[in-house]
């Protein structure tokens, strides 16, 4: 990878250079060169005077490419708009594809976007408002309107033809989806199968009629899940009465599996966002204090409780050695647990009536390793300590610990999810407190009970 | 989903219903009826006797594309083969796309290969042998060998013609790739820019010559990250004399995003696999034991490192209070630090020469956290306990630890990076029973140094 940045890198000092010098020529020359992405990647690093100079030195339609890969997770979208002509932004808007324009037009406030809508031409305004209109997260919100649609009515050749018009503005020409007059959808027919058919068929006969949409509220984790297990390339978007309104591309969803997975992850670990840039340590901070605010709040509460057993304490100091061990063997099951059961609830694993079922298996996983590792336990503090009734105490918690600790490791989850919240929202250090708090109790608890054996 | 499910399974039950009928037609119509996805998770379902019925109900052209769709992870691949005649199971190896078929083979031992591979057509055992080769998680192992490719020399009618003919076999139609005469890869042409050409333009001057492609040894995780970046269909993949020796589609890097996604996920939570399915406790139990039993004994070093302090417990019991508080702090810090940094990498986002500066920034944040927690803990002590020593000690020591087990979450993965060893396996708990030990030996430390103003 680094011999590529290194390429990009001068690259990148080439054109500044030829920005400098005012060489539009060469600059245009070797900037067009670049694909979009790469083109995206040099001007979010550019300094304000080189970023102007460059909108003067490309067209809105080269400008649209390059924004379209702007992946700049500070979202200056708005800095970058502000910089340029009103009017050359709008147009830029407009070439955009209207997915991404979008994305673009949901970090402004209202009257920004409805000013730049207002010089754009009005066709595209339309499509931009509507698409606007979508909850985050929805196939709406990531469905595109530049698709080509073609009537069942009509030969393989005729629909080539529609096909080569409408190809340079399609964000994919891969299917071509059938509508009936009312804009029902009816049918889809790959590019493959028309390219390999004659071609005075009519469309109506070699199309399929099973075509797989999604629906414009559908979450997109779902639709994500469906293009996988199914490799589309792109999925078609219908309302609650089959009217064709967009599609999904692939690499739209490739984004979204990206981006829930590292979600998932982020919130495993209790910090907000792994994948957004800390730019040093005070923006690091502010990203994880909250949930480390909220631990140790929880952690106080443990502190109280062990608090409260401070007279078995000062009896028999040496139970204060296994706090950890105890406390950390239900965390780390309890992360395991919790793991697993939130990879189950993303992935739409879950069986029918399946969460009885889960935390049975947990309960029978939990009483397993907790056997194995209480029993490891009993032998390793004996050896240690030569102390049979202490081993045998941590042993005993060790067990029903892990019993407890796994069943909550998946019980949290499973109840979010019931409750409709996210289950990925229980992090592990989260269910690690409050699996510290249950083994605290378990094991202070029959401390305090068979005191007379351990002094 | 659920209703999709019902759905599948009414379909299903007719099915078998069919099958024990043995009414062929009707199977057939159904069968046929379905997505290849669905075909296989009702197939993954049925009894021994009814798949056996089955094979002799479908061609071996219709059970390669029920096959390459399985994604049962118990991989009964072996079982179903040998289930099947096996003239009729290489028949539907051969009909499978090569990556596939591949995928399948590597689940059989060598004699089973081979065997397999001897009834074969020679030209398909070829492709298959050839592809065995690559090494797992190589851009090799993912590749196929059905792409399209021309020559530069010849119209874009006649490429056009080409593309008819075997568009019926390659993995995708979507990009043509353009070799010379020694199979040097030399350019591109996607469909959509060969569809809107003129039908005599030469492939020389509309192809572009800036490929993009990748090395057959190439890690598939950066294959997957250069898709996802430019939003790639396919990518061709090279040798060191960029011979072109296969492609990789998107549909095979979506799952590839998935798995990796879902494999550093199971290892910051400590399971070997969070996404295959346990059938009961006891499979849960085997992925999850053995991680369970390294950290128990690694608790009790922790166990035994308080040992050491017991002296100073058994002055001042009240010590052991805030134990799982300061050890549990420092596990939550360490975590995030370990998932930002495990995700850094994955990402491929490391700055040049950006270790050292990782280390800063991770030292920045940890003092920050350290000193706001640290702050409220002195407080929350002083008014809980009414002890300003006590809530210093504590404070300070969290914040020490912070600012320690901080550094260590960042440090650990980068230096197994360096290592070339994959930084995810420093788990969260693993890190977190790092963190435990730092924590109690700047604790204890602290506490039996200031002992006189305890007491």
């Amino acid at each position: 990878m680094s011999d590529e940045r290194e390429k990009l890198e001068i690259e990148a000092a080439k054109l500044v250079t030829a920005l400098e010098n005012e060489d539009f020529e060469g600059f245009r020359y070797m900037f067009l060169e670049q694909h979009p992405y790469d083109q995206a990647k040099i001007f979010v690093k550019l300094e304000q005077e080189e970023r102007t100079k460059l909108y003067h030195y490309l067209s809105p339609e080269e400008m649209a490419a390059l924004f379209e890969n702007i992946e700049d997770e500070e979202y200056n979208y708005e800095m970058y708009l502000s910089e340029m002509d009103p009017r050359f932004a709008s147009q830029m808007l407009e070439h955009m594809y209207a997915d991404d324009a979008v994305d673009v037009l949901n970090e402004l406030n209202k009257d920004q976007v409805a000013s730049y809508l207002t010089i754009m031409d009005d066709e595209a305004a339309q499509e931009i408002r509507e698409l606007l209109h979508y909850e985050e997260f929805t196939a709406g919100s990531i469905m595109t309107t530049e698709f080509i649609a073609i009537i069942a009515n009509q030969t393989v050749k005729s629909a080539m033809h529609i096909l080569k018009h409408e190809a340079p503005d399609a964000e994919t020409i891969y299917y071509l989806y059938v509508i009936d007059e009312d804009k029902h959808l009816v049918g889809v027919i790959s590019l493959r199968d028309l390219i390999v058919s004659d071609d005075d068929l009519m469309i109506g006969e070699i199309m399929s009629e099973r075509v797989f949409s999604v629906s414009v509220g559908e979450d997109q984790e779902d639709v994500a899940r469906k293009m996988r297990d199914y490799n589309f390339l792109a999925l078609p978007v219908v309302d609650f009465q089959n009217h064709l309104l967009g599609i999904i591309t692939v690499d739209d969803i490739v984004d979204v599996i990206d981006e829930e997975a590292s979600d998932d992850y982020s919130k495993l670990a209790a910090v907000s966002d792994v994948d957004s840039i800390d730019r040093g340590p005070l923006s690091a901070a502010k990203k994880r204090l909250p949930w480390l605010v909220i631990l140790l709040f929880l952690g106080m509460l443990t502190a109280n409780l062990i608090g409260q057993f401070e007279e078995t304490l000062d009896k028999v100091a040496i139970l204060a050695v296994f706090i950890p061990l105890i406390a950390g063997m239900a965390g780390n099951t309890g992360t395991q647990a919790l793991a697993v059961a939130v990879r189950r609830i993303a992935m739409g694993d879950l069986e029918e009536g399946g969460n009885l079922k889960i935390i049975a298996r947990e309960a029978g996983t939990g009483i397993i390793n907790g056997a194995v590792c209480g029993f490891l336990v009993i032998g390793v503090v004996y050896f240690w300590k030569h102390d049979f009734f202490l081993g045998l105490l941590v042993g005993i918690s060790i067990l029903a610990t892990l019993t407890v600790a796994t069943i909550a490791g998946a019980f949290v989850p499973l109840v979010m999810h019931r409750l409709k919240v996210d289950p990925a929202v229980a992090s592990g250090p989260f269910i690690t407190t409050i699996n510290d708090i249950i083994s605290i109790l378990i094991y202070f608890g029959m401390a305090t009970l068979f005191m007379q054996y351990l002094i």
